[in-house]
């Protein structure tokens, strides 16, 4: 029995205990294309009280990773194998989305990106941009 | 008054509270070098069982730019601008600890790096290398 | 009297000898948009006939840089402070042309970037893309 | 019949053109760490006169390829798929000097790192610092 990429992708983004430490939510798993959200909480501020650049990377990293897993077939893993961060503003606001999107998907490397953005009542800004690799590996 | 880096650096670290959800520990404050560690406990984990890249990057970006800030006259801070992190094995075991250090400081910019290593019972084994940059910033 | 940054662009990459070497050639200089090409000669080959990385870098950290200056006062030069390359596709062809963006303009820094194809026969093929920072610097 | 590393890394530098351009010379292969300098001539230089960033980056990026390359099983050549470079002062002086070695060595994956240094009349002066992704390829 087949497991649709979504649901594949749901199961091992709730298996990861860090991003219920961040209170974070999968909000969109597209083919090649998944985007994370989470709170800008009072336990993951920096010492000025924006979000740390922690909270951007790892939503960014789970994104991009999760938009390469969403291209590849059923019984791989990706896994990160270097990602660079920009961080581009103060994270200030009420959320952080991660929009994470595959730029060349290859059969040993998949080059990923991910956008983040604060959310200020509804408004967004872009405050980081990362580019990594992603490498596939058969599960099991 | 002055206060001393250490002080400074320990009362920033304090004021983070992402390091506090992390539980994280200033190891070591040092002149162009300051550690800093956690532990890999049950709220920070990836889909595997295995500290999530998110962690190594928060402990290993908070280790560089405080090593930096060690060097800079009292009255600056230093923000992030960008980061790379390689990712060099699975972050099992008890600990992380971040080894942050300065490459190259000039009064425009510092280059920054970090090593950070999984600890298991005592032995430690890295899993990561940060290189980065950091601009001083005057407070206030 | 004022020099247009167009000019002050093209006597700048005038004078890189380096980029005579590569025969390269400034195609367009916009706002915040610069591109450069250049020939895929005899001259400019890794060991297996395709473009050297060192050329697609080469021409993508100008474009890039110009990208930058192209935004600020007359009177200012830029440096790259660090550049991420990724290699997408081997760089085969006739020429390499580098279009290079400014992602974030600041007062202290300036986040670029830069996509190099490589085109052959009129038709364009994406071989890598880059990101950097480059400090402003008062001339003189 | 067997190649020594160090004749298969001669063969593949003296076949890549761009090494010719800059009158480079392989000056010491060694497991894990290979040497290549190139003179700063008058055809590599930026706007002021100083080295291209090019020229480091090429040298340092093919230096940190064949010190992954020397490690390999014969019948194998190198890929990069990423590198990142700092530069932490001006390149002038006589000839650059680039220092490439492995961080890393995996079956699918090679982490390496390449110092560059200008040399004037004998001292050495470090002028970048790069970090960046080698994937083995078998050949034909």
């Amino acid at each position: 029995m087949s497991v649709s990429p979504e649901n594949r992708i749901r199961d091992s983004f709730n298996a990861q205990s860090l991003m219920r430490t961040f209170d974070a939510r999968l909000e969109r798993v597209a083919p090649g294309a998944v985007d994370i959200s989470a709170p800008i909480g009072d336990n993951v501020r920096q010492q000025h009280g924006f979000a740390h650049a922690g909270l951007s990377f790892s939503l960014g990293d789970s994104a991009a990773g999760y938009s390469a897993l969403s291209l590849l077939d059923e019984g791989h893993e990706v896994l990160t194998t270097e990602m660079k961060i920009h961080l581009l503003a103060p994270a200030a606001g009420d959320r952080l989305v991660a929009r994470g999107g595959v730029i060349r998907a290859g059969r040993r490397l998949v080059v990923v990106e991910a956008k983040v953005f604060s959310v200020t009542s509804g408004a967004e800004k872009q405050v980081a941009l990362m580019t990594g690799t992603m490498i596939p590996v058969p599960l099991g």
